[in-house]
């Protein structure tokens, strides 16, 4: 007999089994689940502390050491309790036959902890088909007739990767702010049990509150925050620089002449006020759970002591500090201070103060941090920055990573909507565990709001490291399908769901190319290599799709799929559409094209929509979500929101005669046919695989203006060969030219003539086919006048080897990580934190090109903008070419600190790229070239290889893959 | 008795005694001038060829040797030929008594030659008031009731300066030459009977026909333009690269395979051909009066020979081409071909063949060129380049000089509308007699329409150079009030004229300073300084005049002064006003200013403007001048119209949430308030002499928006404290603020706080004055950080000084060209052929300033961009700073020649300034800087003195001139 649960059971009895003896946010979380039941079956199961009232199919859940069924059942030998005891966060689920007087079946829910039995409960609601938004979300389950356990079902679950997971909402002005005003009257208790729902339903535990102007231990009101925290076993922390439970906004309010905290966020001039503030804190708050905030910073995120004060002033300070917080954490939270959990984050100027220089001991080793979880930190932007050596990595306390989906900050923030890449997420992530980092992972979310599809991977990751981690290498596409599968199989087709699917990777990969806020008309080329057309192509499709699926959602599913995925995809593609619209309407109207006024109207159409989006999103099940988009996001000219400037429209004025341009698309090149001036454009058929290439002919006034296409090359042909444009109904016509080898016979060039208002212009197309010899796949061969390689594409691979049993074996080598990277995919080193020597141990990728002319070319590497991950900033990488010089290069200023002033830095965030070249010789004819692993972080993207001073057209992803010889020599 | 004439006078019989032996010519002319009498008396007067026909007043008119009556007078001893006999162009214009059976007066119009009488004629219609306008524009003149010469009335003209004297009409599509096809049908006798006319009136006595696609002694139809230029005495030409009285176009028409000609343009492999060719032409037009083109060069103004060819090739085939030239003359034209005149241009690449180099001699004293007239040439944008040496001036020939009113070519053609200022013709075509350029002065005038202004001036600078010349310095402001007053006298009042003086000046001025063709949005700066906004209120000024002046004509007297004054005045400043406009539209619409909107729809109203003011000039006076307005005159993007571009028309779109921004007017400083960006902004009130300064706030968004103003310092006044915009009618507010220094105190210093939507900008207001010592007249005080003076201010002068009997007595100084240069006016030396050595006998301008710090300063001199006059391409100035070492510079690069490649030379006419920067030492306090003139062709414009490596904000005038001591030692 099964486990079974439908409505019949459920009205027999009672489903839960509720103890007294359990702890109260445990019933509170059960009481959720039964809600979650309700809303699968469509009957309100109930609970009772009677054994005797239950029904035939009942749940009995609880914790080790608060239940005394879970006692009596081990006793009895129906669950064995031993496989949870002592550990963290684990519970067991088990199905059991009812026992005693009861017929039927039991579904044991037996925690470790308590936050093993809440998880234990949610995990019900997980395997009823029960999403972790359906309260934040609104996401509606499936309805089930039946739901059925094996008779003897059972699961015990691991213990959680990383000890503390969570979440940081920060920056909560204006969106979090208004959404909890405007919902639930402040920063209080209902509308963090919210939060705190989320929080677990996504198997998180640690949370960091709301901070800018909200005190969390007295806005619940009192402490009922606090309380409600502690009742779900929400571990609290505080961001890093609110040491001792207290927050900064509380200093701000406590503070004044004749306070007994005096008047000085200074712990050398008001010592007994701030050792006091932080004693009452602790008094106040010791007695929940938490990770309690050690060392001091300035006020609101700013350094400590003023630019007089010297190295060592600043670490003696930081000496004293912790020597006092240690102290009274003693007195008022637990004299066993080895068991308090305690932090400090080495964030911004606590870094160096840590590391110390030559002349200065830092913080490193002091006996004052024993057990102190270092918490380190990405440099906001999604990078990982200095990473625990081998040697620090014994540090008992262990590590803490604060990570980024949001962030208020230089160069430019970005706190609207999720704009984080999953692969990114674990690149980095997964780097950071196998460096050591294991005892606490939090994220900064901003304001939740449409980043809780990245949050869910992060805490999974956290969560299930083994399932997700560095041995699942290209497994975040299968993450996404299971998460969309999750949240909107009930509601929709597989077809849609793939389709959602798509849209999410699609639009996050485009945020990941460059955020929403870092956006403007200038980023990505107008022209070259029809770089925003392509783009604008591929975000037109996906928004196509976007509004297929809205229209597949009914009143009741719409607001999830809106607020989880239409709403910040939407909102992506819209702000990149809108500029990249913006860089071709001013390219079009600096050359007086009349295209430009059709793309104005574009734009603006696009800004109507941006603020569409937002209002809709603000309304939608009745403002759900009110205020969480508020935050501003277009056009940003400084690094937050301040002066942020709206896209310029250009309008071009008619020439007062009739006019025509044409251009050669994916080029600079244009020109009206005058006899004075160019005449001649040059069109490229020498790629062998490419069979068409196209032109497009332009209004220069809004006069009726015929053109003439004459083409008597028998091996050329075009789409047309005559039109008339106007400039207003029609602006521009664009004529492809298709190529047919078999008629060429020896030709290899030949001209179209077109007829313009002002004279003829010549396209010259060249379509001489490269010679092959022969090479073999994977050979590139310029016909462009330089190379650009897709790292994946590589010739041959070396991996490092050593030897195990008698026999080498690979112990370190190149792999590609799918989808990453701004193109096609991207190289890296695993194990992650190896180092090693080029030429001897480094594994290698190996390319092969042919170029025309023997001589220097300059060989520009594309790459992950990742930081050194030790102090000394470097990041090493080899290459030799052909049997050259093997050089070695720091792809990195030394000497440069992750600064907002870093130009290298913060350029390297903003296009998530970082290049670096070098010079090489190279042959007339087939050359190879070896690109080696150094150090650790180095992920390769893309190689541009051109003549030394003859870099291809600039643009923002660089040149597109060129033409190289496939798997049948062609 | 007077010489009257009169209605009654006019009724009573003929008023011209008209000879039979007189030649056509004068008769035709004659004809035209009893016209004008008619127009001033309403009665059309006759002719008679019997002298007893004649009314009691009435006029002889004859040539010396083709009038019996002059004979008969002479002998009578009533007129005294003598005094005109022999000369060139010279008439004698006496009252007489009717001598014989006749009573009553008459006036005798004896001409030297067949142009004396013409002239004298067209006298007598200059002393009635009527315009030599008349024919071609339509002025009517002021009716009379009576004129009256006395009774011992004696005219005796001069000779005119300069021998040849005349205009090109060039590059005739699509204006000239639409406008003689649509009322002529061709480039017919038709149409050049009124050329002609214009130029005798003018004075003029030489004219280049249109070449381009005009053959003129074929247009005629046949010889009959040849014929009638012949019979009015208009001795033609043909442009430089016409030889042997064929015109270009005619070899294009009459070559081929078959040709008599052959069919090459080249003397080399056609030398038959080409002969045969130049001699024809020499017996078909030979017998009318020419100044025959000599020389080669390429067809349609291009190098002759390819450029395989040496330099030596080239010098020798021009020697052959002349020697074959000079032989065809003398058989064909005349024997003695000393009286034959004969011109070579030296333009272009001709120029250095004339020279030669070191290893090859030009033609440079050839016999070849014995007699012939050596025509230099301007840059094409006004300014003389390589003019005669002492040595080269007794060349027998002479020097001819072809200048520019109008060009077609780089680096920028100008052929719209007039955009001559006569300062700059002044002061270059005097330079050029004083250089002995006497013989022949060609103007070329595009075509002729809006030019007729200048070309008066110029003819007239031409016909008496006395009058006009070097000697009359700052008479240009005389002339054109005299020139108004001619033309516009009879139809408007004293204070019209004045204006239309003023609207001439303003407008010619702005044009001097920037033609409309290559004026953009980024010529003047839109904030620095004020310089857009200063030059748009002068600009809005003169448009409201022009258009009161407008009002004032009535439909018989509009079209003369639409022509003359109104179109070309508008045309300009409409233009100017566009572009200023643009260059503040994409300012503010960069800043996302509202007021970027309005701008826009302003830069749309002008280009309509411009469209309904060529469409008036065309049509009106029944399309008089239809055509002529048709050259392209927007956004020149090339050196010719193709591909020109129509301002940019950028808009702003609205913030969505109420944002203002605050600037300091006339600087490029803005905030909005924001606490972590500027939010400080600094105004100057350091200049003694200023009283006030102002501020502007700006709508960035289209909500209302309130703004206030705290100044709590008693001696600072706003003009308001509070107010709201809303980036639609209302998008910006100036707030002028005010100071009275009688309040001050001690202080110098204050805020004026502008509460902003969001924040608090502070405007520091820096007051302190500075310490002025006693200090004389004319000492500039650093108040700016720089110091900019105007090159007339200096503090004292020092002229070249040599002995006279016994006396030192000044040679050669500087003296003030009034309104010429970009701001006030120049500094230029006199005599204007004089070579100095700096520190001995060489002229200097002494300027003093004060500084606050010693150190290196860098001294830029804003200069006219003249040309060298030799050609070692040198143009020297010295400069010395206190006692200093004497610095000499040459402002031009050495080894650049004038091509439109040389960025140096294009900047240079474009700008109509050339900058030149040295680096000179100064103290702390008072420092005196001597400029010492070198070279010919130094006219010195402004100073601009900074610290080294800080200069002042970029602007296209460059700063303003700063303070500096008045005479009352403010």
């Amino acid at each position: 007999m099964n486990f079974i649960i439908n409505p019949k059971t459920l009205k027999e009895g009672a489903f839960f089994y509720r103890e007294k003896e359990a702890y109260s946010g445990v019933h509170k979380i059960a009481d959720k689940v039964l809600k979650d039941i309700e809303s699968v079956f469509g009957v309100r199961p109930g609970s009772a502390e009677d054994y005797a009232e239950l029904a035939s199919s009942a749940v009995i859940y609880g914790t080790i050491g608060r239940s005394p069924v879970l006692e009596r059942l081990s006793e009895q030998g129906l669950v064995d309790l031993n496989e949870i005891r002592g550990k963290n966060e684990v519970y067991a689920f088990q199905v059991i036959d009812a026992a005693g007087e009861q017929t039927g079946k039991r579904l044991v829910i037996a925690g470790s902890d308590k936050r093993g039995t809440i998880y234990g409960l949610f995990h019900l609601s997980e395997l009823l088909g029960v999403s972790p938004y359906v309260d934040w979300n609104g996401i509606k389950p499936r309805k089930q007739e039946e739901f059925r356990l094996d008779a003897d079902y059972k699961h015990v679950s691991k213990e959680p990767s990383v000890r503390y997971r969570g979440f940081f909402i920060n920056d909560e002005w204006p969106a979090f702010g208004t959404w909890c005003h405007q919902r639930f009257g402040g920063f209080n208790a209902q509308a963090y049990d919210h939060v705190f729902e989320l929080l677990l339903r996504l198997k998180g535990n640690y949370l960091w509150p709301a901070m800018w102007s909200a005190r969390f231990h007295d806005d619940g009101p009192g402490l009922a925050n606090s309380e409600l925290a502690d009742e779900y076993g929400v571990v609290m922390g505080a961001s890093h620089h609110e040491p001792c439970l207290r927050q900064g906004e509380e200093y701000k309010y406590l503070r004044g002449k004749d306070s007994i905290y005096g008047d000085a966020w200074n712990f050398r001039t008001n010592e007994e006020g701030i050792t006091r503030f932080w004693a009452d804190g602790l008094k106040r708050s010791g007695k929940f759970e938490n990770v309690i905030t050690v060392g001091m910073r300035g006020e609101a995120d700013t350094a400590i002591m003023g630019k007089e004060a010297t190295f060592a002033d600043n670490i003696n300070l930081l000496r004293d500090v912790l020597r006092t917080q240690n102290r009274l954490i003693r007195e008022h939270v637990s004299p066993d201070l080895e068991q308090v959990p305690r932090m400090l984050a080495l964030y911004k100027e606590v870094e160096p103060f840590f590391y110390g220089d030559e002349q200065t001991p830092g913080l490193i080793g002091s006996e004052d941090l024993e057990n102190v979880i270092l918490m380190l930190c990405d440099d906001n932007f999604g990078n990982l920055r200095t990473l625990p050596t081998e040697e620090m990595r014994s540090h008992k306390g262990g590590y803490g990573m604060y990570y980024h989906f949001d962030y208020h900050g230089g160069p430019i923030s970005y706190e609207w909507v999720n704009s984080t890449y999953l692969p990114k997420v674990w690149e980095q992530m997964s780097m950071a565990y196998d460096f050591g980092v294991r005892d606490l992972w939090i994220v900064n979310v901003g304001d939740i709001g449409t980043q809780e599809f990245p949050l869910a991977y992060f805490l999974d990751l956290a969560y299930d490291f083994d399932r997700w981690g560095t041995g699942a290498i290209n497994q975040t596409d299968e993450y996404t399908r299971l998460w969309v599968e999750r949240q909107f199989g009930a509601a929709c087709e597989a077809q849609d769901v793939a389709n959602i699917h798509r849209l999410i990777n699609g639009y996050t990969k485009i945020a990941h190319n460059r955020k929403p806020e870092a956006m403007n008309a200038d980023v990505y080329h107008p022209v070259h290599y029809r770089e925003a057309d392509r783009l604008l192509a591929e975000i037109g499709q996906l928004m196509d799709l976007a509004n297929e699926l809205y229209a597949r959602f009914d009143e009741e599913t719409l607001p999830g799929f809106f607020s989880l995925v239409y709403y910040p995809a939407m909102g992506n593609l819209n702000v990149h559409r809108m500029q990249l619209l913006t860089g071709k309407n001013h390219y079009a109207a600096r050359l007086n094209r009349m295209e430009a006024n059709w793309l104005a109207e574009q734009i603006q159409a696009c800004m109507k929509r941006d603020r569409e989006l937002v209002e809709e999103y603000h309304a939608i099940d009745n403002g759900r979500w009110y205020g969480m988009g508020l935050s501003e996001h277009i056009g940003f000219t400084r690094w937050n929101e301040d002066e942020c400037k709206y896209p310029v429209l250009m309008h071009a004025m008619p020439a007062g005669k009739p006019r025509l341009s044409v251009s050669i698309d994916g080029t600079g090149q244009h020109s009206e046919g005058s006899g004075w001036h160019v005449n001649q454009l040059r069109m490229n058929f020498r790629q062998p695989d490419v069979t068409a290439a196209s032109f497009t002919i332009y209004s220069i006034s809004d006069l009726e203006a015929p053109y003439e296409i004459i083409c008597e090359t028998p091996w050329l042909t075009c789409s047309a060969y005559q039109g008339v444009l106007n400039g207003t109904s029609k602006a521009a016509d664009t004529i492809t030219v298709r190529i047919d080898r078999s008629l060429m016979g020896q030709e290899t060039e030949a001209g179209i003539a077109v007829k313009l208002p002002s004279g003829v212009c010549t396209i010259i197309v060249d379509a001489k086919l490269p010679e092959l010899h022969g090479w073999p796949a994977n050979t590139y061969v310029d016909v462009d006048g330089y190379i650009a390689i897709e790292a994946e594409h590589y010739f041959a691979k070396q991996d490092a080897m050593h030897t195990e049993a008698g026999a080498a074996q690979p112990s370190a080598g190149f792999q590609a990580i799918q989808g990453y990277g701004r193109t096609l995919s991207a190289m890296k080193v695993f194990p992650t934190n190896r180092y090693f020597t080029a030429g001897e141990d480094a594994p290698y990728l190996e390319y092969r090109f042919v170029v025309h002319e023997a001589g220097g070319y300059e060989v520009e590497l594309y790459m992950q903008p990742s930081n050194p991950v030790t102090a000394d900033n470097t990041l090493y990488y080899g290459i030799q070419a052909n049997d050259g010089q093997l050089q070695i290069w720091n792809t990195v200023s030394r000497g440069k600190k992750i600064t907002d002033s870093n130009a290298e830095w913060a350029a390297g965030v903003l296009d998530n790229i970082r290049r670096h070249s070098s010079i090489v010789d190279c042959r007339s004819g087939l050359n190879t070239l070896k690109i080696f692993a150094v150090s650790p972080g180095f992920v390769l993207e893309k190689l541009i290889i051109s003549p030394a001073g003859k870099k291809p057209p600039v643009s923002y992803l660089g040149p597109p893959e060129t033409y190289y010889i496939g798997e049948n020599n062609q």
